[in-house]
């Protein structure tokens, strides 16, 4: 009998859940996530939330999803921002020597990907690109019918292309690039610029630093003209993004996932707009371009088909 | 005895050679392309071509790079702007019929790409990225160790991911993509506006359709400061569009060819400061950017690379 488990590690919530099939996973267990105490609290807390998964059955393996550009083959993390500590943290290692079995690494955003191909919009494809927007923007790429890394293990990062110098800045410094405009924080961003400067939109009545993404979907839904504006220009910046990821990997379905997608039409139609302002015509009639189907639970279902991806079937 | 040809079709000359190993080929046999006659006529050429090169020897199997889309499975090529009624045209059956032989076709800058990976400045890589920029952009993408297609056949279009829709347009009519404002083709417009805009520059003593790329650069190096704006503008535009990649693949290796590159540290500067504007460290780090090394004998070393690779060993 082999017990492998999955586990999504947010900056918020750790969950842990039996694998049950190449794709399934039993109800998950879950702990907050003491991120602040530094690795060897959250490393403690893991082993903790896997135990209570199996029912406290030694697992024969375990793949976890870490928020943070990590090594997947060395298990090394590179940094991991809402994790205290995580600098160049080889959390395979720390681990396996907590848990006792084996361990699979990789990406949050890239897990998420792979669950969508696996599990979700991406099913059945060979060539499938995942792309979520909410705060930031995130994704992966599986291309001949694998996840792609990279050298660094870091590939991947859709949101973090350029547009133009001139264009504000993601949370991370890259000034102008695709996060910087079209992620939920660059979606506020420019809502709050037009209430500061004066511009006629219901967003007014909020203080400044309650609008969020959320916040201008409401407005454009109930037909505020400038947060319409805002939300427009994101979802077409996000669609020329795709138009030129098209014709860089010429995918069979790109996958978009994250909060964004719930403002729907007032996301998506100018974002089919946008990706007709850059695709090519064959490679953008080869390509589906469809809303994530695995929501929140697209890090779990990742996680636990990594295990057995990477440890074996479960039985 | 097995003899592998690979032939360079270029929109002006074909050049055709016998491979003599995996990354070698013999002396080139090179006609005009007929491209004004139709594909028959090109078809025709072509065969007489490959048949110079093996001195009348019959050929085991051609690979064959084309100016244009098109997909390698099938052997069809889409269209090929400077190839007249090459839209839809099984060009695989066409030559296969005429010299006889196994055929495999591809794009010419993925070929181009291929051989640099092989024999060029790509060699040892497994993740390596060709990029590149003269009249248009271009590129190919090799990732674990083969050249990607992708569904449709056409992935590697590097040259048409957007910049901002304030943009000026390609050739090609996207509307702000990179190749509008970096390509040759690009850099000439940017410079021909400034003219017209009476900006001081040893460029207004030109005609105005005599302003290209090159004499933007000559214009550049003897000091002008328009040119250098531009050139500069372009060359950062071209690193920040490679950063964007570094995030997206994580590379080994990204090579730059194409006539742009004899600018030399006119563009490699400030590429070299737009890269570091959009790329993540760890990935950054993790890549070389260099020159490409076979200038513009990377066609033909990769057709006959191409032709090695599909077809065996030439003995």
């Amino acid at each position: 009998m082999t017990t492998l488990v999955g586990v999504d590690l947010g900056g918020t919530n750790i969950r842990a859940a039996v694998a049950t099939g190449t794709r399934s996973h039993a109800q998950p267990a879950h702990a907050p996530t003491p991120g602040d105490e530094g690795p060897e609290a959250v490393v403690a807390a893991i082993a903790k939330c896997v135990s209570e998964a199996t029912g406290g059955v030694q697992p024969d393996g375990v793949a976890i999803g870490i928020p943070g550009p990590l090594d997947p083959v060395r298990g090394i993390v590179y940094a991991a921002p809402h994790l205290r500590g995580w600098e160049s943290f080889d959390a395979a290692s720390a681990l396996q020597e907590r848990i006792g079995c084996r361990i699979a690494v990789h990406n949050d955003a890239n897990l998420a990907g792979y669950a969508e191909w696996i599990a979700g919009a991406g099913r059945g494809t060979t060539d499938f690109l995942f792309l979520t927007a909410s705060t930031g923007i995130g994704g992966a790429l599986i291309l001949d019918g694998q996840l792609y890394a990279g050298r660094s293990g870091t590939a991947g990062e859709v949101g973090h292309v350029p547009l133009a110098p001139e264009y504000p800045p993601c949370g991370q410094g890259h000034q102008g690039c695709l996060e910087g405009t079209a992620s939920g924080t660059g979606i506020a961003r420019s809502a709050r610029r037009a209430v500061q400067g004066g511009e006629a939109t219901s967003l007014s009545r909020l203080p400044l630093d309650h609008i969020d993404g959320r916040s201008v979907e409401e407005a454009a839904r109930a037909g505020d003209e400038v947060a319409l504006r805002v939300f427009t220009d994101a979802g077409r910046h996000l669609g020329r993004a795709i138009g030129g990821l098209i014709n860089l990997f010429s995918p069979e379905v790109i996958a978009v996932g994250g909060g964004l997608i719930n403002a729907g039409e007032l996301l998506f139609a100018p974002l089919r707009g946008g990706v007709g302002e850059i695709a090519f015509a064959v490679p953008a009639e080869n390509c589906r371009i469809v809303q994530a189907e695995l929501g929140t639970d697209a890090g779990l279902v990742g996680a636990s088909a990594w295990a057995v991806k990477n440890f074996g079937q479960p039985s």
